[in-house]
């Protein structure tokens, strides 16, 4: 029963990052697709995001199962809960890469304010947050996932910035520029979006392995 | 040890009721305060939410302290399952009307844009769909939560119609619009991401109540 147990773990961890990776490649081609403007990348991006849903729901049912038939006790219920919470803030960080999907496709057509202002730098802020919640899922890095937590102000700042230089730089200046200016800013939200949901992963892998609950108690990370 | 339980759920079903009511409260004293961009009423809510911070970790912890002594099986185990992910949901929108909260001291000072186009719309719909997802929980009534589920895309289409009417009639005839035009967009995407939380709370009270997941599955709540 016990090895039986160890081997359903392993394969829901196995599950968990095949998520993972599927996400990583949204957010990717998300953001590919907003520098060539492409929308033909976009779509398909759009179109993918089915398998990432169906998987959330595989997920969840794997762990219900689990739950229910195998009745895990402290590391392991907290292992299977997690699980639950990592899947949900996935699939939304696969939402939001669709959400930046469509408002590339609200930007075809249109020339796109170049350099893209802030937005590259929020871009590989967000990735860098994602891989790294993902990798201390794996590594039950706690210093890691600690490192995660603490970068999310960085990207409250940079969408900030990004806000502001819409604003000042472009559509205070032009009237033609809202219909550009007003995707961009909110492809901004997004990304910083996508670093709050790997800030919420970073927090339950902190509870997974230390049974300490980090979340909305940042001096618990100390 | 049966009543011992049934106690126990009742007790969390409390807790989650009291996190409802003051998610509410927030939604609703955050938009009170963007119609008389009332900055102290915006900031008493902002410093209010650490409440139903503590409430989030608070349910967690007796869900999975549940878990672990009770082992609690079928509909007992999807019930507390499903509150975790409720009361995720709730902290977020209470997380969301804090933005707003956030975005009205963006516009303190500054001229509103009047009659705040089609916000007031979609105001009462995330209103409306939140309360809906609560007695849809208590009652576990089923028809009621599809009905939450069903009213999700008037949410996207009336965003995309503020988003339209701030852009057009606007940020490109006035170019001083958009310091003003840029939160109120801001703020109508805040309701829609709130209606989406609701429509996730209806989805899982009909798991809870029929262990069908209807999630990312429309077709289903025929």
């Amino acid at each position: 029963m016990e090895r039986h147990l160890d081997q359903e773990l392993s394969d829901l961890k196995r599950e968990l990052l095949r998520m993972g990776i599927l996400v990583q490649t949204a957010i990717f081609e998300s953001i590919e697709a907003l520098k060539d403007l492409d929308s033909e990348r976009a779509n398909k991006l759009i179109k993918d995001d089915k398998v990432i849903d169906e998987l959330e729901n595989a997920i969840d049912e794997r762990c219900l199962d689990l739950l229910a038939l195998r009745q895990p006790l402290a590391v392991d219920l907290r292992f299977i809960t997690m699980s639950m919470k990592i899947s949900t803030d996935l699939e939304r960080i696969a939402d939001l890469a669709v959400d930046i999907a469509q408002r590339v496709l609200d930007l075809v057509g249109k020339p796109l304010i170049k350099p893209l202002v802030t937005i590259p730098k929020l871009t590989s802020l967000a990735q860098t947050m994602v891989k790294d919640a993902l990798d201390s899922f794996v590594n039950k890095d706690v210093p890691l996932a600690r490192k995660v937590i603490l970068l999310d102000s960085e990207a409250d700042k940079l969408r900030n910035l990004v806000q502001k230089e819409l604003i000042e730089d472009y559509m205070s200046k032009d009237l033609s520029a809202a219909p550009r200016a007003v995707p961009l800013l909110l492809i901004a939200r997004h990304l910083e979006r996508i670093c709050d949901h790997a800030t919420n992963i970073a927090e339950d892998v902190i509870y997974m392995v230390n049974a300490k609950i980090v979340k909305h108690h940042p001096e618990r990370l100390k």
